[in-house]
């Protein structure tokens, strides 16, 4: 599989839902397999809050593997010797797309608290952007998880001529407040820890040790991205053996594995990305700028499959059943399927096999 | 209904789970209703994490009503015109019971971290010395939600004599890994706030702007305590009206509600204590001390009474359904429901109309 990694720079102005403008702007993507003649084999992948545009095989220079690995190569469902697929790194975040701590042109001060808020809107006008940049007017899918699943959807309704399919996993038609709570764990504990100073800390503050406001708020993000279930068996209520049991801060192996994670992710995410991106996943509602949510759906010319996992505690499976009743009541072609797993919202990563086939049909 | 808030002060230690002594400790405790002649009309009552010994009305003095009040008071399903209710503020808490900011005797210095862990047996333990203490051998009921279910249950597997009913309401037999994952963010969020500082912080440093780590810890236990349901109904996608959608740090209602109610908690309860107590919560198994579950359970002489609640989602109902059915395999009196309701883990407070007639057929 050719893996390219690329950024692409543009110096028009990106106008922006909240009426902001961003310019200039560069969007960082990786591609992989070949485009065909005319330009017609393309796939574009959408990551998640934490994702970047690495999704699929071991780019130069990378350590590790990209985050869909399991659904995107050579013969995988998503064939990388048929399909020409795009992953974008989306604006806002911290792999090399323009974001809160690029420099605010014409200086070179980054913008910190003042870059403008996002939308998913907005993350997806660049994306469409990026593509006629590269003469792609047609895609054969648009496939995402989690916030890359409000991307696909939010592609479906703005630009309905786009892709032929939309694939939306573990993700839904607008946020609730259950999933808003959740986020709220890791404004708070960003904002009021000293280090973060208003977003004014050094660019490389974290680098070593992490900023534990991040971290914290990050145990609540996984806590929503596991399940009852996953847990007991992950942990079960198993202690850390050298930990005392009648110590304080002794650990259950549950506790040990929320430091761990969160630790690491805290030194390698910044976190005035993270805030802007949760910002964008609150404000999501396909209904927004519409009068309604039918008005909005009424757009739709793709066909949408929506996939939710039965043990997914963020975005719930009613969420994607009802907004999928919604769509054939208002004659838009839906297909939806509830994948039985225990693994929680984290199943649209590690739980492929369970879905892998749907897909290859789809882009049969 | 009389009502009688009082200390009770032990010179005699206290020995705990973890081998280690606590002399000499104090109780606070309030009483409802009037004792009868023979000591025969006694219930106990057990608070949950934040609870205290206020259950019900309103005592001389205090500026809000008991936490229980829909459930205990004359007529009601715990009538305090038969009944006499006592309900203890546990040993670890910080409204008057025995704490880490308490003397570490004979010294005149809070014990802070110094502290001993305690656990949920414990908590019972104090308790049934109070009842000792005050002549009570016997006791009609013991009635609990969340930690104070678990509370109920370990009166039952420890005092196996004490009490005729025992009724555990939106708890759980052991605390699963989903739980201590919640209140891992709390124990973060604590320990890592500066102000803390090691738990050396002043006695009064918190009370006119609270700690933040324990907001932020506060807010996930905050979701544990609702449900997706419950959210949607309070908060919907509402936006705080003079906030700007696009400005970063613009609320949606949940967001304004979560800052609210946690800001005020951490004026007033104790971080140290919460830290204590989550420790108790994390630590509690039915079984530790014995060699299975069966063992623990083959003890009770107790008719148990379980009720879980539908939509909670921190205690689930099918860890209920599995005791429940674990004690009737063993032979022990139980009964179970689950009552439906939206309320999520608080509906055990906030829906009492729900099983306050199940509390009365209990007591009949």
């Amino acid at each position: 599989m050719k893996i390219s990694t690329k950024q692409a720079h543009f110096s028009s102005p990106l106008y922006l839902e909240s009426g902001r403008i961003l310019e200039p702007y560069t969007i960082a993507y990786e591609t992989y397999g070949e485009l065909n003649s005319d330009n017609s084999n393309v796939i574009l992948v959408c990551h998640a809050l934490s994702g970047s545009h690495q999704a699929a095989g071991k780019a130069d220079g990378s350590n590790k593997v990209g985050w869909w690995d399991d659904l995107i190569g050579d013969g995988k469902a998503v064939d990388t010797t048929k399909y020409f697929v795009i992953c974008t790194n989306v604006l806002g975040s911290c792999f090399g797309s323009t974001c809160p701590m690029s420099d605010n042109y014409p200086s070179h001060q980054p913008f910190r608290l003042k870059f403008p808020v996002l939308t998913i809107k907005d993350m997806v006008k660049a994306q469409m952007l990026l593509l006629s940049s590269l003469g792609i007017y047609k895609l054969k899918a648009i496939i995402g998880g989690s916030m890359g699943g409000m991307q696909a959807l939010q592609f479906a309704v703005e630009y309905p001529n786009l892709s032929e399919h939309i694939v939306s996993l573990a993700a839904t038609d607008e946020t609730r407040a259950w999933a808003i709570a959740f986020n709220k764990v890791a404004i708070e504990a960003i904002r009021q820890d000293p280090r973060f100073q208003d977003g004014n800390y050094e660019k490389d503050a974290f680098l070593e040790n992490g900023l534990s406001g991040l971290a914290i708020g990050r145990i609540a993000g996984h806590i929503s991205y596991l399940s009852p279930k996953s847990m007991d068996k992950k942990f079960a209520r198993d202690y850390v053996s050298n930990d005392g049991l009648f110590e304080l801060f002794g650990r259950y192996e549950v506790e040990r594995y929320m430091e761990y994670n969160t630790a690491n992710f805290s030194k390698y995410f910044d976190p005035l990305s993270y805030l802007y991106i949760v910002k964008a996943i609150n404000t999501f509602s396909l209904q927004r700028g519409y009068d309604s949510k039918e008005e909005a759906i009424s757009r739709i010319k793709s066909d949408i499959h929506l996939i939710s996992f039965s043990s997914d505690y963020l975005f719930f499976p009613s969420e994607m059943k009802e907004f999928h009743e919604l769509l054939i009541a208002n004659n838009i072609s839906s297909t939806y399927e509830d994948v039985q797993s225990d693994y929680g919202h984290d199943a649209f990563l590690v739980e492929v096999n369970k879905f892998e086939d749907k897909i290859r049909t789809i882009l049969k």
